[in-house]
């Protein structure tokens, strides 16, 4: 067994971000390694957030709403972006304790292309890590320094899906 | 919320396509939808399963080394078809029954493309499954008739991997 301590990347359009985010978080878990779950923008009551706790693994999120940009005034903004920066410090300060073997930082990359997150204190902890921690990063759209430090990068590509037939996101399966 | 009663499939050369497969039971099984999960070839030990059977999530599997048709004898290849195919039969026959809403068939692709499952029993089953049951099918290179039946095709494409600077599989992040 290698040591813990890569980075993960899973983008791109299509369904399994997430969900591969949160398998990978059961099945170190599953093998006793602690896992912290930071989930950006994505708030809403869901059956991975009850599945996560029943296997032990703390959450921390925000509160709902905080993705839709397009409607948030000024003073939303900045709450929101307030929360995500929040959120990010108190998950690296827990991982620079040892507290988690896989620190999961979900939808990061909307959070960052949204201007809702300041990346600079997770590109200054990526650089400086303390080892034995592995990093799990989802969302569309990396930004390039990111790229640059990720060793595994999954483009989950989206070669069909209902929604093109307008199906909407079903509670249980999407959401 | 729509029914249940997709087909997907997690295809592609990355990282992911089991990981997925993990997340969606899970997350089902958070929103109190019952999960069955097959495991084809794979039949580690792993923390996955710990964490599945944590969640309530009945598995069935195989025994160890069924993959490994190289190296089998005439005897033992028809023994891990044999295998195979009644665990197929039984979680089909399960889904039948109305015991699960999600029925996970994982590295069915593989199985089927070793020449270790007969795929005829699915292929009838998708064609005439319960209504309310969402199918879950995960492998490299999936036959076209299954590519034919699925709402949702994801490909996990490998843009970057530690195997290819010679790192291996790490138990509780692979395995």
């Amino acid at each position: 067994m290698t040591e813990l301590g890569l980075v993960h990347i899973y983008t791109g359009d299509g369904k399994g971000k997430t969900t591969a985010a949160v398998g990978l978080a059961a099945r170190a878990a599953g093998d006793g390694i602690p896992v912290l779950f930071v989930q950006f923008l994505k708030n809403m009551p869901t059956g991975e957030l009850v599945s996560l706790q029943k296997l032990g693994i703390p959450v921390i999120r925000g509160k709902a709403g905080e993705g839709f940009t397009d409607t948030m005034t000024g003073g939303e903004l900045a709450e929101s972006r307030q929360i995500h920066d929040r959120n990010l410090r108190a998950a690296l300060d827990a991982a620079r304790r040892g507290e988690c073997g896989v620190l999961v930082l979900d939808e990061v990359m909307a959070a960052l292309n949204l201007g809702l997150l300041d990346g600079e204190p997770l590109r200054e902890f990526l650089d400086h890590r303390p080892e034995g921690v592995e990093v799990v990063l989802t969302g569309r759209n990396p930004p390039q320094w990111l790229l640059d430090r990720a060793d595994y990068i999954t483009e989950m590509k989206k070669l069909r899906h209902p929604y093109d037939r307008g199906i909407t996101a079903r509670r249980g399966i999407e959401e």
